[in-house]
């Protein structure tokens, strides 16, 4: 199979929130039906990233999910699923689910434990992880994000792993939060093949003027329409208008514990109580952040458009 | 079950070292001897920590290793296994492997994904732990590792879950590298049946001192007889002098990556070149270190005691 860079991946992503029944367990049921209504905005489906709890998930828990909506006839097309692990052959066998599975990509965290791994050592596990899958249909978008793993993937790194492994190395989500590192990145390699996904819609307007391949961001859950419209319309008179409406909701999210206050639209958007729960380190909003949060969405007439009828 | 104080884990033990074969697979048969060694100088095992780059196997291999460590018959009541996980699910599996087996204890990382973790949403991490592993034998060392995992145990966090779980909370392994909050984790909760472990025995005098328990140590894998020495003699009258010896040893190692140098080290003591191996992202000890490392402990006279006759 060549690699025909207009098979890959593009567009608006989300990091799909995962929802959890009474007992505390992932819900398929729940999970499907958030992730039908953000394609039908056009919104693809990067399940297991840091917004979607993925690593507060076990590894069977992440295999059933996913086998759950490839069987649910979602598109693999639109998926991007996170299978990093501090564990190789966990990142192994999740990776090799993913590829099997046919899905558009697999984004994968460098491992996190050790915060002295050197970039020898992460051009040793991303050579391992790929070899160890084996199957040329593999395309990697490294998830970077320093804020959280404190391990991140510097430019020499990334350019050794995009010259040994040409197509697999396919792209980057950069959730980094410094525009200089995105913007070398995006001067660096983005004509060579390498895809630059921004971590974040409010800087989605100047990554697809620096040629960017677009964005996965956790207010795709929650605001997906105007997100993918700006991704369409990015040279069209309004984009910065529509990049300030997008700041606009972003801010309003990012004033609390996110998940935490996305799950709680979407629970308002649904009359669905138990769309609130989070898995323990994370918690749900206190009440005095839910009636803010619902306080400042209502000032903004902002509804979950069409999420709620079945 | 009365929870007797005097039942309880104490004095020296090993974060053991994770020997590799050529595929890269754990080697149940290495560890196994390397285990019978370290017991033989009675200290004690606390296999899958950081410096037996316990996070970076999958849950079947730490299941595995440990099955086949009891099958052995090593002494169960000496092991205190890592059982952290950034997924609950996966924490309570492997607690409840650690349980069953009748293991002294489990070491328990907390979630280290989020850095955002409050104290509520840790709290609520280790209820559902205890409350889904559900079995009065628990007894649960929070390993503090704050420069790895950037989430610590505040002492306020410590308070509410000895008060709530007591027994069950048994101590802590405290490798923060910060003596101030040592010595007010020993203050407050020493006395109250809670057993602080140092994390480094530079400080394993100091400890003792002041009413700790013993101490568990990366250096224990290739120093264990004199650390147990001092353990057992820190009130004699050399026990200043034992300490400087064992620091002199801590620091030889320490200006290398320590996981490095210690399986460096194992390896000439065994004449066994595979025990060199580590996992990604951590890597072996390039030249240049291995010839400075093997010379410096040329100069000290060090060698593993014992370790080389099967």
């Amino acid at each position: 199979m060549t690699d025909n860079q207009s098979d890959r991946m593009k567009g608006v992503l989300a990091p799909v929130l995962t929802p959890f029944d009474a007992e505390g367990k992932p819900d398929p049921v729940r999970l499907e039906r958030i992730c039908r209504w953000l394609i039908s905005h056009d919104c693809g489906l990067a399940i297991f990233g840091t917004n979607s709890e993925g690593n507060s998930l076990s590894v069977p828990e992440r295999m059933d999910l996913l086998d759950h909506l490839v069987a649910a006839g979602l598109p693999v097309h639109r998926m991007m699923p996170g299978t990093g692990s501090c564990s190789l052959p966990e990142a192994v066998s999740l990776t090799r689910a993913v590829v099997d599975h046919g899905c558009g990509g697999a984004l994968v965290l460098p491992p996190f434990y050790y915060k002295i791994a050197t970039d020898d050592g992460l051009f040793a596990f991303f050579s391992e992880l790929i070899e160890g899958v084996g199957d040329e249909r593999l395309r990697i978008y490294l998830y970077h994000i320093p804020p959280v793993t404190q391990v991140g993937f510097s430019h020499s790194l990334v350019e050794r792993l995009l010259k040994r492994y040409p197509g697999v190395i396919a792209g980057m989500k950069d959730s980094g939060g410094d525009w200089a590192y995105t913007e070398k990145t995006l001067s660096l390699f983005a004509s060579s093949g390498f895809d630059v996904f921004c971590g974040t819609e409010t800087i989605l307007l100047d990554t697809m003027r620096r040629g960017g391949r677009g964005c996965i961001s956790a207010t795709c859950n929650v605001n997906p329409g105007a997100i993918v419209k700006l991704y369409d319309t990015w040279q069209a008179d309004d984009a910065p208008q529509q990049q300030e409406a997008l700041n606009v909701i972003r801010s309003s999210f990012a004033a609390f514990p996110m998940i935490a206050a996305m799950k709680d639209a979407v629970s308002v958007a649904l009359g669905d109580p138990g769309w609130t729960r989070l898995r323990p380190p994370l918690q749900e909003l206190n009440n005095e952040e839910r009636t803010s949060l619902r306080c400042r969405l209502g000032e903004l007439s902002f509804d979950l458009t069409g999420i709620s009828p079945d």
